[in-house]
């Protein structure tokens, strides 16, 4: 038997031993950013959906540790790729993740992929398809850069930043807070930040209007993780209820599984929501000198208003910088020597 | 205070004599295009338009200096941006330009920025909102690769391409003419090449039909430009009498500000003109053994006739290549130590 | 005169020397991929529709050999381009060929070109007009990325995973098979593995239905080739006829000249092909071991069975993988010193 490939797919993928180690590697990354230790190789980043923040900063990642990096639009200017096995191809996808996978391990040696939820249904989204294809059949490491489910190099960028502003977060109070929205989001930023914080042992509030519950398993694992880190995780329904002595405000919208294929009715039940869900000044001041994050792109006067985000309370450009230091470190784990 | 940011956003950015001076470094270049000044350094080219000759000489821009680019097109494959302060976000861009500046600053030494006019309103564009959000809101140099109101770097090579065809610029006539052209484009590129043949004190001779004349602010600023240089710029109704004694005829076609809204009614007014404003070898053979020159791309046989474009009285390839040499001065310049 | 550039547009472009020297390269880079060579050198790679492979494989061919690629999008980031000589341009094109390719060939060393069939007429689709186009005017060597009519990096990267499982292609008999697909595809790549091969010797079968023949003159060509290197090339019309004792089973659906302008009639008919010509186990086991190729992107079930797929008689890993030592070979050849 071949070891199995140390695929990057979510918080869980690194202990937090290793993931402590990794800071201390994006850390030094951060004072000398460029290397040479990756000369010669080359990372895939397979886009299924839009990125700023991931696409930048991952192919300037290749680039400072002396690598390259491609990136590739799956739909524009690339076929589109069938994920399910067996089946007989003669609808709109002309190549399948398999012939994708095993042909783009031939000539890169990492692959990050991003692919958003179909939404068709949550029982197909929660098993991660797209991602789960991709690191069933590469014969290269997998960086998940986004799937239904989550979002790690985001979390690992976010309790970097955490740790950086209050050191260490075992214990400390996080709010995680759904935001309202005009679009039902994907749950990946949500469920990455909760299981990661957990790991760590922060003391997690979550905080969600009732009927946007994370998936249960999800929730399961986090407290899971959250007791074996000396930390715990509840939920509040009330966002002012949570915010009392929080360190971080962590602040993110995401769809309701409850009604993920009723789009209008979550609309309308979303309605009431607009005013309550919006994180304003007055929810920061009730913290303990707590400062706001958020994965980005964030709509402001919707999610977030002008006012906190123009303080010196937000941590939303720290949070977005360290993802290139922490996807270093990473990817000096995957292909370093 | 901090000092402002050396952003590269119009001809007049730069000084007559920093501008002599970036073209020497730009010669050096043309005879040593390897260097690796930039090794480590990269740049992100944002664009919100369509590029052929920016995208892809400002990334070997880069890559001859030894650094990199990174190429981000808006809305395809990234999120649509919003660049007025304080808006309710809730419509279609998912980031504001405050976010995407921030961050991007984090990642790359410089922003380079194309955004073409909207065109709902020349109030509006004439602001140069897009641009300007980046200049305000970047932590790096911001570096106009053609905006609603100018296009410097291809002035630039404009004015190089010149000066390596006749020697000094100062005194020597320029057509700067209008042209007919299907659509109702816009006026970055004739506001550029007026401004910097202004600054470099070239005899200008603006020819348009009456209807089309340039903003009254950027003809203001012109004139004031052509007396500090012992230069003139004179505007002609008609393109014959323009031609006599030219060194250089500038084709360029652009949209009328007077019937910015009404496109209908400009379409109409154009028809008429469509023979007139085609440049011919008889206009050519009017001049002083004049050149052609245009920013490209270019409609064969509508703004230009294929016998001017292929014969050697074209300079529009070595007016092309001249981007590349002046970017990377420029880079030099921004970036360099 | 100057010399013709080496532009590499055909299986013919490189004589059978030229290939077996080219081959002894790229098994070298095989060996050593990394290398700098190329240092300071730039190819653009001109795509007017979509890739997976040749897009990756070249990008990481010049990184590489220590060069560097842009690649363009036609019409999705850059401007659509006229490629027909004398036109009046009012129409969709803001660009003609000839200012692309003279332009281009400012900036890199070398273009790739992307361009598959219109579809409005064979005849016109038979002149390879729009990589006809850049190879005229483009001052650089054009590498031909696929066609209208060839493919020929891919059959480069045929012959050699040909040659690495059986030792020397000559009079070896490979099947070049057509096969069912919902879509009346491209020619390229037939044209170009039939080419290739006759080109190295091989006992070449070619299998289609009757009403699939490739072009008169391909078939004179490959015809020619063939008895040049004591080879042969015999038509088949029934699949199975043409599988006893083949050492290579090369599937590829294309569709059918007669009905070039008749896509509902081809559909009409070929609907009766579907079971009959798609790969299964059983005409792979008809061959003497035979191996299964495929220039990918393939549609499981519908070309071919995925139990031949999934097999270790799938060759098309390592065909795909040899696109980029061959391609390697190729820069060098075109561009190293």
């Amino acid at each position: 038997m071949t070891q199995p490939l140390p695929h990057f797919l979510s918080p869980t993928s690194l202990s937090l031993d290793a993931t402590q180690e990794l800071f201390e590697r994006a850390l030094e990354l951060k004072k000398r950013p460029i290397r040479t230790d990756l000369a010669g190789q080359s990372a895939g980043l397979v886009f299924f959906n839009p990125s700023l923040r991931t696409r930048t900063s991952m192919d300037i990642s290749m680039y400072q540790l002396g690598g390259h990096a491609v990136t590739l639009d799956v739909g524009v200017g690339t076929w589109k790729l069938e994920h399910r096995e067996g089946r007989v191809m003669d609808g709109d996808a002309a190549e399948h993740v398999k012939e994708a996978a095993k042909v783009l391990s031939r000539y890169v040696q990492a692959l990050g992929i991003r692919s958003f939820p179909e939404r068709r249904s949550w029982g197909e989204d929660r098993m991660d398809p797209i991602l789960s294809a991709f690191a069933k059949w590469a014969d290269v490491p997998i960086i998940n850069l986004e799937s239904s489910l989550y979002h790690p190099c985001q979390s690992l960028a976010d309790l970097l930043t955490i740790q950086e502003r209050i050191g260490s977060p075992k214990g400390q109070p996080i709010v995680i807070s759904w935001a309202y929205h005009p679009k039902a989001l994907p749950m990946a930023v949500p469920n990455s930040i909760l299981l990661e914080a957990a790991k760590f042992g922060m003391e997690v509030r979550l905080a969600h209007p009732e009927g946007w519950e994370l998936d249960a398993d999800i929730m399961s694992r986090a407290n899971q993780l959250a007791r074996g880190a000396g930390g715990s995780v509840t939920v509040y329904n009330d966002i002012e209820d949570a915010m009392p002595g929080a360190r971080v405000v962590y602040a993110k919208s995401w769809g309701s599984i409850a009604n993920y294929q009723h789009p209008d009715e979550e609309t309308r039940l979303k309605a009431a929501l607009r005013g309550t869900w919006r994180i304003s000044m007055r929810h920061m001041e009730a913290t303990d000198n707590g400062f706001f994050m958020h994965c980005l792109p964030v709509r402001r006067n919707v999610v977030v208003d002008d006012e906190v985000l123009d303080s010196d309370r937000n941590a939303c450009y720290d949070e977005a910088e360290n993802r290139l230091h922490v996807q270093k470190a990473l990817l000096l784990r995957l292909l370093g020597t």
